[in-house]
Order: structure tokens, then C-alpha cells, then sequence
């Protein structure tokens, strides 16, 4: 459960690791700028010729040599790539924005988890009406750096169930967390793409429990006897399907 | 995935449900202390003659009616009961103490998911010194709340993972999360009575892992090819557990 990961390359390296949104390869020179550099001169102080692995979610993890320190940014250099961009099961998690912070801690397990694609949905009942998506974002970085992950899910655009539905991809399974009741999540985890899709708070209505089922192989599933919050009815029906549909 | 469920009797009755610590039963009357009472009185506006659920986590719920409203007492008179304790899998999770909340959180989770029992283990990466159960087990009573729950986890006192070892009670599974690899946690579900064992932040070490391995009937695991934080370990292998050999 190492919050700071080794690289599978046996490359001396410092533990500092950081997700860059510019695209890395080889002997690419990168500018780190304000908040990434204070991290890395002010908090790991880290100096020219110390290293610090980087990913930018397209071309793997880099080790990276620190070139120029200034003030306000940093300097580097990839010399070696350390890893492939991992692939993750092609599994997205379609859920309801929820408050008190449950939100950023879902994005974090989404991307723990290994999802592909987090795609905020606006239900009926859903009583968050606005959504930072920078913020969801920075927590799945966040994540993904102390991981070591080398990918992050995509981040949807909030759309409203309505729209989910009507655009949903044919041959994608879409498993929906019904209150009403369900085959076992266990009975339903099946490989092939999928998508996880879990109401807030408040539930699903009828109606939006009607237009779901009428999706082509949409299944209901029961996710256990007892009530489970969206949060981590989301996290643990992510959990199971990578377990039984996904890559563990 | 309401967080406030409807008791499955139909008897009319406000969304206010509270964990009681005095033992509940048929006429029975209970003063409810200082923070009950303003939640009742005056968060929830409720007044002599409504009513209220209760469970102490021995008789199961039960339907109440206000007898008399303080301003730092309620009482209340059980009139019904309205559900029989839930019976829960014999699941204990033994975790690290975790930072920043992690902790926290997972009692949430851990009550949520139906452990029957949550036993704190310090272990050499533990950075964790101090613990507070009571905050532990508060929020265990607001997950179990509102989550119409009518059993609380057992919230175990803190042990070293010598003293756990030790202890271990014969004929009950040990699966421990192996950052080492191990068989799926999927492979190691069975029925029966079991505990998992969660490593801290920085995992356990060698002299730790061998010491597990040596109890009769301990499993290695492995939850997938991605590193999880310690508090999403924990979660998620509860929940597939829960899944494939609790009951789900």
C-alpha cells in the first residue's frame, strides 16, 4: 500500500514523482512551472542534477534531471523512460456529483481503482448543482502521482442522465446500482467494456429507473443487503467488477 | 443509496433515527442526553407525540414517541419494534491506523460494509501514534445512522501486530494484502468466519510478512495490478469479500 512507489526500473532516482500535462519522450526538456517547481526545489529540495520521475498520462513514466532551478520554475530533462503507459480495463464510472467533499474522495478512488473514464451525471434527485471539475481533477492527479500511476481516467463532461442514456455506446454493458433490487454485482461482472452507474443520495426516481432499464443490456444489480452511500457504493462496485471482470 | 431509509414497517413515523446506547424494549421509556435531544428538538423541530427510530445495536429498531421535550433532555417511550437486529458476516478488518482522516473514513466505511468487528493494528510502519476511538466509533454510529442500520461493528481495542498474531483465533481465515503478490483475493473468498489484514501507508515489512504467513490458515492477496492507498485496500477488499463469500 506504499504511498511512494518504486519504479520497476532499478534507476537512482528521488521518491518525488509528478504528473505533467506537457508531452514527455525522450530528451525532451520540460519547464515545471510555479506549483510543481516549489514542490520540487522548495518541499523535496531538490537541486540541479537531482531527478524526479514524471508521466503524462500518453507516454509512460520518465526519469528526469533537473537542469535549471529558479524561483518560479524548474527545469528538466527526460533521459530514460522507466515504464510503458499502463493500460486500464475499459471500465467507466458514471455517477451522480455528491456533497461534503464525498465527490473529490470518489474521483480519488476512481482513479486508484483503475477507471477509465469518470463521467459526472445529473439525476433527478442530484442536489449538487455545481461542479468544480478542476478540483475532481486535481484530486485524481493527486492520486495517480502518490500510485504510481502512469494513466489517469478521463474526465466527462457533467451531463444529465437523459443525456447519458440516449448517447450510450452500443455494446457497452451498463450496470446500474438498483435500490429496487438486482442480480448480484457478482452474477453481472462480465469482460467487455462497461460502465458502473450510481444515483445520488437520494436514489433514482422510477422514471429514471424505467429509461435506464430501457437501454439495450443495461442490469440492474444489487450491490448486498444493506444500504451503502453513493461514495461507496461507487468505490466497492468499481472494486468488484476489477475484480471479477477487470484485470486483478 | 438513501441515506434515509424508510424502516420496512409501514408505521408513520419522522426520517429522525438515532443509535441509542441505553438497551431498548417494548414500553420501554429512554432519556436521550444533551446532543440528542437538540437534534431532535431542535434541529429536527420534532415535539411531544412524534415519533423517532431508535436502535442500540442488541434489540434492533424501534418505533418511539416523544414523552417529553427539555431543553437538555428528550425522553421517549418505545412503542414498537420495528426491525429485528440485522445479522452481519463474520468479517473482521484489522487496519492500521491511517492519517489525515483515512482513518476516519474507514470506520464510516467499515460499519457501512457490515464488518462485524474492526480491530486497530500498529505495526512498524505505523506513523500513526495516537488514536481516538471514540471519534472512531462516533463516526461508525452516523454511517450505521444513516445507512439504516441496526448493528454497530465491534470497534476492537488497539493491538500491536505481534498481540494480533498471537491471538489469532484458530479455524478464522487471515487474508492479508501482500504488496508481494499473492493469490486474487478472489481465489481466497470462502465462507466462513475471517479477518482481513491491511497494512499502513508503507505496507509491512519483511519480518512483518513472514510472521503473518506462519499463522495456520493465513492467505497472501493480491488486489490488482495498481497500488491502492491503504484506506481503499481496506474498502474494497471488505466489499469483495462481502461479495463473494459474506452476503451479498
Amino acid at each position: 500500500m506504499s504511498e511512494n512507489p518504486a519504479p520497476e526500473s532499478s534507476t537512482p532516482t528521488s521518491s518525488a514523482r509528478l504528473f505533467v500535462e506537457a508531452a514527455l519522450g525522450q530528451d525532451v526538456v520540460v519547464t515545471l512551472p510555479g506549483p510543481a517547481s516549489h514542490y520540487l526545489s522548495g518541499v523535496m529540495r531538490l537541486g540541479v542534477g537531482d531527478t524526479v520521475r514524471l508521466f503524462d498520462d500518453r507516454s509512460g513514466e520518465w526519469l528526469a534531471r533537473l537542469v535549471t532551478v529558479g524561483r518560479k520554475a524548474v527545469g528538466v530533462v527526460c533521459e530514460a523512460r522507466l515504464r510503458e503507459r499502463e493500460t486500464v480495463p475499459d471500465l467507466w464510472l458514471c455517477a451522480a456529483p455528491l456533497k461534503r467533499g464525498r465527490i473529490d474522495w470518489l474521483a480519488e478512488k476512481a482513479c486508484e481503482l483503475g477507471v477509465a473514464r469518470l463521467v459526472p451525471v445529473t439525476t433527478r434527485r442530484t442536489v449538487v448543482d455545481k461542479l468544480n471539475l478542476d478540483r475532481l481533477r486535481a484530486h485524481m492527479i493527486e492520486a495517480a502521482e502518490q500510485c504510481g500511476r502512469t494513466a489517469l481516467p478521463e474526465l466527462g463532461e457533467p451531463v444529465t442522465l437523459a443525456m447519458l442514456l440516449r448517447d450510450w455506446p452500443a455494446g457497452r454493458t451498463l450496470v446500474f446500482a438498483d435500490e429496487t433490487g438486482g442480480i448480484s454485482l457478482v452474477q453481472a461482472a462480465k469482460p467487455g467494456p462497461a460502465g458502473i452507474l450510481i444515483g445520488p443520495e437520494g436514489g433514482f426516481t422510477p422514471d429514471e429507473r424505467t429509461a435506464i432499464r430501457a437501454v439495450p443490456g443495461a442490469i440492474g444489480v444489487s450491490l448486498g443487503p444493506r444500504i451503502l452511500r453513493a461514495d461507496t457504493a461507487a468505490a466497492v462496485a468499481v472494486g468488484v467488477w476489477q475484480a471479477l471482470a477487470g484485470d486483478w
